[in-house]
């Protein structure tokens, strides 16, 4: 999969890590309600294993075992290490600050927001929903 | 108020009963996060209680005690009672199924939505957002 | 119904007025998981309408419409109005602070617990055990 | 550790997998809330990871990072594989039908309840009580 490929379509990418407490009880369960929300034409949603801490003990088998169990619908990507620190590589160009941050795609392949930490559902889809107005 | 009034700004009219428990469980609180959410040039919240049954029970006096105790930031007004039965006249003229229900006009007055009971908030930003976008 | 009465079994006492929010939401659920999880041969559970602000918003008749909306399966005395001030007389004679209180009372009718706001259930579930213990 | 050494008190023996989202989202907090609320001389709060299935995706260095990120504050014991088939020992010995599962074992050292899935604090609350007021 590639962002550019979603072109197009408003993408919500959904950053992540699967020991991160705040991702599990609010961040992936809010991306999994914007991917009910919307309809696949207008909103891609997508999410992104960012793994900045504990490396070893997120190997890609417990991620399939976590996305398995937790039931997640939408696909999920796995950032690439980075070459010098800890942090990986699109975590690293995009700026994130941390887990859980939600990127907002337009239509045209723009970022036009980023969010950290918890955000209220009414904010959030209203945000997507401008995107999506946008022709 | 008059809805004439609010003319240009896309209105979310939440109807409820003070003493209907899922008025107050997810409607009011909604509406509230409705308020903090939009702008008030772009998005009017307005009460209105329409009460239709118990109607000994939720007089002015005790609307206004609860509106002073649940901080209740946006206008609400009082359903007319009705001219025959007890289904108030503003109730009766939309055909509200009961509380709590939210209705969306769009800027230029027209009804665009009706719902009935509790609806998710990534659902109901997108909805009112998409009406924002309509110039 | 008098406390009286229900010497030999525990009793849980939750004050509350029907338009406190805190009660609302968190004493008078609850009060009602009590009732629920014990057997009511060793736990009453009753609740005491003590009215001490908004008085006129908050009559009989509202309050029996409040009981019936809420689905509350246990007794409800109404606290008798206070000989002097705003404050009602068991209210006044038990020193509470607000609403919602919750007092404990044992088998022997000695007051034990006395809390005022919110409190956990795992908390309250055990302390309540500890006096059914006692025989 | 062993249970032998905490005879004398009160056993609550929480069987968990870090990728069981019942666990994450109901099991673990609960027995958090159960080690904040009583005397650790009373009761004692022991996790036990008892792992039947994805036994690759969790193995010991998810298992601590798990378990730091969560500020899970009561010990935790890892169940031994199984002689045979899936099920680890401890897990096959009790009889545990999954997880999250949640044994009392009273002062004498004796399994008093057992349940599995998610129970309402104040039943727990109240069982654990009551075999705490056991002398």
């Amino acid at each position: 999969m590639s962002l550019a490929a979603l072109r197009g379509r408003v993408v919500a990418l959904h950053a992540f890590q699967m020991l991160c407490p705040g991702c599990v009880q609010h961040g992936l369960p809010q991306a999994q309600r914007i991917h009910a929300a919307f309809e696949p034409n207008d909103v891609a949603v997508v999410g992104l294993h960012t793994v900045f801490e504990h490396h070893e003990a997120m190997p890609p088998v417990s991620l399939r075992a976590f996305l398995h169990e937790y039931r997640i619908a939408f696909p999920v990507g796995v950032d690439a290490p980075g070459t010098q620190g800890t942090v990986p590589q699109t975590m690293q160009a995009y700026g994130l600050r941390g887990t859980p941050s939600l990127l907002l795609i337009d239509r045209a392949g723009r970022l036009r927001r980023h969010s950290f930490g918890a955000e209220e559902d009414m904010a959030v889809g209203a945000a997507i929903a401008m995107l999506v107005a946008e022709r």
